[in-house]
């Protein structure tokens, strides 16, 4: 499932709009596809399709039609080759109990071995999703009640999960006992919220409350809120990632601010990787934080020298003029007023496969940038994730393969440094056994049984 | 018409591909509607739509079939109420010399007058635009060629234009005398281009060349570029609002850098209206570059204090439940690690109606900011424009009623500060009469003889 | 404009819905595109569409927004090529006087000549259709009120045509001197209707009250029907062909049932070309009336020996497979049963390009049939149409170079008979002189200026 | 799902454009959803979708995407109620032994049950459709090949079912061993066909080969046919139905030809309930055959005295206007030239809830006829059917309540006559214990475990 964005809601009589404004402030959690699924203690309706959240859910009558007093929403971060239609979450079952919907963040890593045993004993499966596992273990369980069959089914799955669950009167929302992906609760009056991110909490107007905790589940019903530990959590390993670029910097996730964790690497960079320049770029909007930080740390003044284009629609049709650099100037423009006999750091959040960081510095040397100075708020990225980022195979990722030294000449810039791994854990200021850093030393929690399949996003 | 981008290529064989770029880089200017029209020295081809660039020629087949080395695109801004698919431009004719497609920015300020008169001798208007006016004046012009048929046209129209014309052979480009809207040419190897802002020329790799000089026509035609004085320019009266807000920060317009101009409007202010504060905060994204020079003046740090939501879709259906601020939360999301227990001063570039600033200063407070101080990088604006900038009528504009004192009131901030006219002319270095300050005095260039039609757009 | 439906009612509060059901009955004389433009007395509001009236109002909203009492409807031939959005009837404008609208059934002869004159003096067209002049005529026209510059716009225009125009507070109804299209009037309890057939009247309840007469002038009004001659009409040409083929066989047209001429001229095809034969079949559903007829008068058994499929949608995709007389197929298939060793009459209303016959004979050969005869109850079509039947060039017409010998091994059938003029004329007991028999004879009663524009349909 | 159209095709390059063709031919067997899966030998690749066969592939690249030698499709009649797009065949699953997609059509009486047991034990249902419990049995049999699986799961199934199943590398077309649906085998050069009827194997040019029979399974691989009685069949069930009202008329089904059959039933009834009458007419266009041979044997002439309107399209408005009658008259209209002063013989194939049968005799008896007389080719429809055909509850048959006298009243005729039992199966010539009459006598071959879910379809 890669790393998404969830959303649930108990107890508003305006459930699905609320869970609408949530998932519109958690799309940059996901813009391949949306759903949200409502329960009026009966029936459960849903609405589902690809696109942003607000294409989705473009007509005020989908949402009218959504009726009910709890609601579950997800949005799906969108990986490139042809995304299904099918796969798109929450995904809504009619169970022997009932109907029952299920939203997934994270990624397991012994889904196709439980989905062939499955098979052969004659289950169907609908979509290529790694969650129909959770849902199917569910469906089979002989165990008395849904929470039961759900502990009976989560028990066989390995890996990363962060899930909310709804049934006719009940929300369910569970995270792994390691705790890879975010998961918080949240109050608007009588309501109980529950997101992957606070920012969604607030665009409501609603109160964090606190994280469900890693091995948790939390069950929000009509007479409010009840938990129990289901999975023992010895070690967590929390996505550090998160912190370094995937969460809104505005949001609390893990019991932090992202914007504090951000800036945080932003200083601890400029301590371990000063540089003799002019002016401190970031490149918009991901990396803005760290680049104040860089800022505030080394004094060497923050300037605007990039432009982002906001515009980008779903398509964008690449020109066959042969134009150097289109695909990084469709999203970016150098400011020469800024840039102009400048020495520039560009501050950037982490480096994957290295060709949009190398078009821009190209850019911004054309702009007339005397120096160009990258600076990653993180260490090199070196091995693939299994729990949800989608980073590509390893022989994608430019560090696997290439020192920095190398990569730097790969890039054409004048200095290239990487924050490394103690100064990032220092910078959280966290104890090291707490995140998951397998990106960047191959250390992985859960052991990886599968090959991940093969994803080959650039992060732009 | 109001305030649009325009674009023009002359001489590329993938002249369409490269005007659909330019828009994309104007988009900024209009996201109401898109279109390209394009000629193969023989036929004139269109494609033209309601939204986007990406969602007008969201297909590829649709650029390919626009054959041709001359082309003129033209992107609409967004007023509210329900625009007409009819009113897209460029406006396509057949007149008697051949087709002829016309794309306007600016407005004027006599068309109803005109149109009336045609009317009544049997013209019969397609669209509501003022623009269809220079059409028909053309169309009926008995000259022996379009451009002695444009001149006779142009010379009857009073008020802002800048003016794209494609024919068969040849692209015109036509600034009025008083050169309210901006028009430069650029170029591109071999081809000619010509657009309302540098910055179309930045993304498809071309270099800026000239203006298009207040009351000039230029012809761009197979034997290149000529060019006539075709009225009398004796008053500038470049729009000062292009600076302020309307333009991209990364491109040069009236022949000057507007990240500099901006920046020394954030300078002066810090000068004029200083602040004892802790942080310095932009109003992503259009205030930035001014708080970045209010910071660099005050020596305060600049900080991200509010996060935009960039995934607002063309339909954003407002809920019915009653979330207070709802419409500013939907586009902005205080960072409460950012502001809270600070004195905060948020630079913003301009205020029309002051509901949204209100509101943003509402959710700053909420985040836990200790003080609220608004600076404004202009001077109050109390007068509409006639001349394309989609400013509400009279009593709309806060400031036309009310004192700055008054205003402080309405957003409930503890201190509030606009930049002075003189501050704002001295910022840009020019003389004072070169720019159109009317809607902060009330002084018109050219006398509107009509009332504007009524919008209702708030700055947002 | 070439052959279309039109339907206008006065005086209904459902104006717009009765509108919707007169164009569905009068779909056979349009497939291309439909349109309705309603009145309230103040406001023109119309919906315009390609494709079917059910297609093009297929969502109840949309007829529920076209309040008012008074209603034009349009629908539209559909020929070959690509039909243009902007062609789609009626055609609104804003006049001096206020908004008209024109629907157009007919086709000029001159409309070019004076397209180009008024282009010349400043004119704006905005479309390619002969109806377009007629409007700019009115529009320039310098007389007092609607209906003289309507007068003196068409005095001005040759050729044919049946108007329906609609203005804020009337209806305007037009036949051309010669009457070559039908149109008639109808009652709707105090309402008035006016229909190009009378199976529109049929449809909603309404009844038959009279033909609008050749160079009649009717208005509806608030104060009912008022009418006057306002061309002089010396001689009749109503189109024959509308009896042959294009009228419904439950329709009256020009005062007489189209089902009973059509029976007649089979009768009379059965007297003048008698057979040695079986059975007697038709092309459905177009021959089914003249086939019965041929059968009653030769007394020979009709039977039903081929099947129609009516499930053919607006595409249909031509598979690469080779597949032998595939497309006539795809409407047509014959019923071995019925044919098997029979000496078979196949009755066709008429023989365009002589293609689909030739093919059908085919099928009918391959089900079994012994001998194959076909008669076709009209003369060979020789000459094209300039008055809106969409025949043709002559070089297209098979009867144009070929014998009736020639087309009869062209067919390869066993025989072919064509009903004579004489014979055609006689069957409907009007005087030779009342009828538009051009096609057959190249007699045109108003001489084509101009070459129609080619087209290439295959009455199918 | 009711009765449905069913094609496929083994060993021609291509098949998804052959199928497209026959599912085409196929229309009138519903008009619902349709689909096609085909085939590579390796790959299963489906389109579907809601509509006509050829809305649903209206886009030539569709079809070309479909590669493959075999192919399967199915297309669904239109129930009322809201139809479910998950619901459209054929369904297309992944089994343990690779890729199945399955085409149903019939109607199961234990299908409730099954799917109750199945759930339970943890199979997740993805659609609500019967079809489905027959490949979950499928999906759950241990045993060894895909055949001996499909053979264990039909070997739990009671009811109607033709079937048609493809996998990677072959077609298997199965009947139930009462064979209540048809199902036929036919020849296309070296390429095998199998189709619900014959009519599609005429478009596409092939040849008849043979009945799939009761109880048999046919299995259509690279070698060639095979085949193997997979359940015994002591009793056969024919749908007499398919003869009176559902197959075409050109088809042959149970190896007999529909339009002899039809015929027969026509002939037959006049000599049951011969009337004084001047014509006969039919209810076009599904009486026709029938009324034909009543022409024939009571010697009173055939004429066409209600002309059908094909244009109806996917979605008709129902106007808010009072016309009585309406529905009705938007499908017929009476031609008045031919009714006028007649004793009209009005021959329909069956009649369901009797209302609108009621509404055409009102419009024949407006339309001028001095008398009504109904004659029906079946007898009275009494008892629901559990196999497929859309017959409402008992409550809704009119004939359930009603003698003939009180529906003679109902449609206020003056005379009613239906075919008796004997009559019917006698115009046959077949046995009586050959087909099943269940509708007529309630004797039911199955007996339905479950209520059928309550449809309110007239038949049209």
């Amino acid at each position: 499932m890669a790393d998404c964005g969830l959303f649930g809601i108990y107890g508003h009589k305006n459930a699905a709009e609320l869970a609408y404004l949530g998932l519109y402030s958690l799309q940059h959690r996901g813009q391949e596809s949306a759903g949200i699924v409502v329960s009026d203690q009966m029936t459960l309706r849903q609405h589902k399709g690809m696109g942003l959240v607000t294409d989705v859910f473009s007509d005020s009558a989908t949402l009218s039609e959504l009726v009910g007093n709890l609601a579950v929403g997800h949005t799906r971060y969108s990986t490139t080759g042809s995304p299904l239609p099918g796969n798109i979450q929450p995904l809504l079952v009619n169970c022997k109990g009932g109907p029952l919907a299920v939203a997934h963040n994270g990624n397991l890593v012994n889904a196709n071995a439980l989905r062939r045993r499955m098979e052969q004993e004659g289950s169907l499966f609908q979509t290529s999703m790694d969650s129909e596992t959770i849902v199917h273990l569910t469906a089979r369980s002989q165990k008395r009640n849904l929470l039961d069959r759900m502990v009976e089914a989560l028990a066989q799955v390995k890996g990363a999960y962060s899930i909310l669950a709804i049934a006719r009167d009940k929300i369910i929302a569970i995270r792994d006992p390691y705790g890879f992906r975010p998961l918080c609760l949240g109050r608007l009056g009588d309501a109980w919220l529950v997101s992957s991110e606070s920012c969604a909490l607030d665009i409501i107007g609603g109160e964090y409350f606190r994280d469900v905790e890693p091995g948790e589940i939390v069950i929000l019903k009509e007479n409010g809120l009840s938990s129990f530990q289901a999975f023992d959590s010895s070690r967590h390993a929390f996505c550090i990632f998160e912190y370094i670029y995937f969460s809104r910097p505005d949001s609390k996730i893990f019991a932090k601010n992202v914007d504090k964790a951000r800036r945080g690497l932003g200083k601890e960079l400029a301590v371990e990787h000063p540089a003799q320049a002019d002016i401190i770029i970031s490149v918009p909007d991901s990396s803005n934080t760290a680049a104040l930080g860089y800022s505030e740390a080394s004094g060497i003044n923050f300037e605007l020298g990039l432009i982002r284009n906001h515009y980008i629609g779903r398509t964008f049709i690449e020109p066959r003029s042969e134009i150097r650099d289109l695909m990084v100037r469709i999203k970016f423009n150098p400011v020469a007023g800024v840039l102009k006999g400048k020495r520039v750091v560009v501050v950037e959040d982490s480096i994957v496969r290295g060709t949009t960081m190398r078009n821009l510095a190209g850019l911004i040397r054309q702009a007339g940038a005397k120096e160009v100075h990258v600076r990653v708020s993180c260490p090199p990225v070196r091995f693939p994730c299994y729990y949800g980022i989608d980073f590509q195979t390893e022989d994608e990722l430019i560090a696997s393969s290439k020192t920095v030294e190398q990569i730097r000449k790969f890039l054409n810039v004048d200095s290239l440094g990487y924050l490394s791994l103690d100064g990032m854990v220092r910078a959280m200021a966290g104890s090291p056994g707490e995140y998951c850093v397998a990106c960047f030393t191959g250390d992985y929690p859960v052991k990886p049984e599968e090959k991940v399949e093969k994803v080959s996003l650039e992060k732009m």
